[in-house]
């Protein structure tokens, strides 16, 4: 019997993860997973990258991809010198950085609940004890036992959909200055934008010395196939965060790099983040639509102004996984939302991504799965 | 003051990163570092892939990948199915991984010493107890307290370039089986063969029921830039390695995976591993020429039968940061040998890299090498 290490009674077998191995079957319409919709995808010049690339590059990343970063964050809000901007091999390893970097057993880091399910089972995986976190009033407690951390998505949270108010971003940076507490703001879903929201990221406004880490994705918008992402981080932070990029990996892939440079240049990049955002805003409107007409009288939930998921809650009493064996044994499936919450706290709700199922087949899944629901109510 | 985890204290600043950035002086002749001659990357088909990589992928890597993977491993030795075979960022990242499964602060990790730096620093950043392993008696003191993982790279490791006989690599793998140990093997210098020498994986040799990772990359003869490596577990550890990696970066970029089939699929593959082998062979012997000429009375090596590196031994005394000091003065860097050792043991040692220099420089390198070793001789 091979010796483990602690950590790994945290890693629990995925049941997401054994869920998401249905969607692929191809009479399953899923509203499960996360998946971008491939039409969205750059028009990517896959034409031949120069060979000097080959070899092996620096940890930070390319230094013209970081420049052209640097400038990128700039246009949103968020003042960074490229030498500290470092590319990553997608925005997830951003989190199992800033774990190690932060996390010990005990260690305490304050989220969102709920909250996107792969940062908390890396928060868990490290030992954190996991405080949840109200973005009115971020700093409740910390006088007594501040966090190591706050982990926050301000722009149109997975599962949520939220978008923070301008007083909200602001509040959550300075308390996190006031109390030494490093500032983590994942900001993966920003160009799914459908309505009017304050999208400057909140470490925009983190004081002169405030320690925080800011980091962005290029797989909903451009293509995750190439898992790229990158951060940007405090002067004290930075350095720390290469180490540890060069322990785990020693350098993002530098192809993948210099297409992602590419597309940065590209002037014709906005129009096709508008068309982007227009062909995910009218999936959404047509989704709510089949909700209203499907879960109308059953369940609640507020229309996203950005990103890709539903947050529907649930009448009370009604089992989560419960719902998806019904609904599954009738080929539907989507993510019960205890898989994003710190604790079971709140009324039982399901996250449902839009942007995968094609119109016809996301408005059959939605009356099956409010037949299923209302079945369930009868009987709760 | 931003609140860090206590592991971060074991993340020193790296003295070889510092140095390397010095190496891309053009004034500069370095045997520090440890990259492949460009020369000798594949003719890579730059070719547009197919749009379809675009998206996410599974966790496990691309399954024609995998198939072929099998296949490869299977063909020197090591029996695996598809179904255990990991694509990995980078071989690198097999390292991060095998630490998270089994490292705890204290836990014991048995390793060569010297060894590769930066599997030497993530076992320590994950506060591992690390026990200098024999490989001619593998399992001494094992049957008190046995290590968790044993990490060794019997094929041409670096930076000895040694390589284990068939009897060391059946007695390590048997004497982990016996004591519960994890066998994990390293094997990215396998392909760079110089001289006859058999390279059966030791994980070849674990008896069914025993706990081994074996890990490969494509780094040195097809590409570093694309960062892509491979691994292969037992049963029981499969499944685990899976969800560390799906934590860590989500899956391996997916057109690279798809360089890497193509390139595995090349009929003029061996061919092309033939030509690199005989490169770089003409290098190490135009290299121990060099150092036979400028090094002959001074210090001791043998020559590598693989792998990209010569580990120099030197007279008793000599300060390995000292000689450094003085080289650089004059235009000449490499690795004192003390950042890959596990405690200061043995005599001196330096380790030169001879992939990358070219020729005249290479002999001009070596000449200061011998001059400024000699000036310490003098005054030690």
């Amino acid at each position: 019997m091979a010796r483990l290490s602690r950590r790994m009674a945290d890693l629990k077998p995925s049941a997401v993860r054994e869920m998401l191995a249905v969607a692929q079957r191809p009479d399953i319409i899923s509203f499960a997973g996360g998946l971008p919709a491939a039409d969205t995808f750059a028009d990517l010049d896959l034409s031949p990258p120069p060979r000097d690339l080959l070899q092996y590059g620096p940890t930070e990343g390319e230094p013209e991809l970081r420049v052209v970063l640097s400038r990128h964050v700039g246009g949103f809000g968020l003042t960074c010198p490229p030498e500290r901007i470092m590319v990553l091999s997608g925005s997830q390893q951003g989190i199992d950085l800033a774990a190690k970097l932060t996390v010990d057993a005990g260690t305490t880091v304050a989220v969102e609940s709920p909250l996107y399910l792969a940062a908390l089972q890396v928060f868990r995986f490290f030992g954190a004890d996991l405080a949840v976190l109200d973005r009115r009033d971020p700093a409740s407690g910390w006088a007594e036992q501040p966090p190591a951390l706050a982990y926050v998505t301000p722009t149109f949270q997975n599962p949520t959909g939220e978008c923070w108010t301008t007083d909200e971003r602001r509040g959550m940076a300075e308390a996190c200055a006031r109390h030494g507490v490093i500032l983590f703001e994942d900001d993966p879903y920003r160009d799914l934008v459908y309505d009017p929201c304050d999208r400057r990221p909140a470490c925009g406004f983190a004081p002169e010395g405030a320690s925080w880490i800011y980091q962005g994705s290029f797989s909903k918008t451009f293509a995750p196939g190439l898992r790229l992402g990158f951060l940007a981080a405090s002067e004290d932070l930075f350095p720390l965060l290469v180490r540890l990029k060069q322990a785990a990996d020693l350098h993002a892939n530098r192809l993948s790099q210099w297409r992602v440079l590419q597309y940065l240049a590209d002037p014709g990049r906005q129009a096709r983040l508008d068309r982007v955002a227009a062909y995910y805003r009218t999936a959404r409107d047509r989704f709510a639509e089949g909700l209203e007409r499907h879960l109308g009288n059953l369940a609640s939930w507020t229309s996203p102004p950005g990103g890709l998921f539903f947050w529907i809650t649930l009448p009370e009493g009604v089992d989560e996984d419960e719902l998806l064996t019904k609904t599954r044994e009738r080929g539907v499936i989507f993510t019960p939302g205890r898989h994003f919450r710190v604790a079971a706290e709140g009324r039982p709700a399901i996250r449902l991504n839009f942007s995968l199922a094609e119109p016809e087949a996301a408005d059959r899944g939605l009356a099956i799965l409010g037949d299923c629901l209302r079945e369930l109510c009868k009987t709760a």
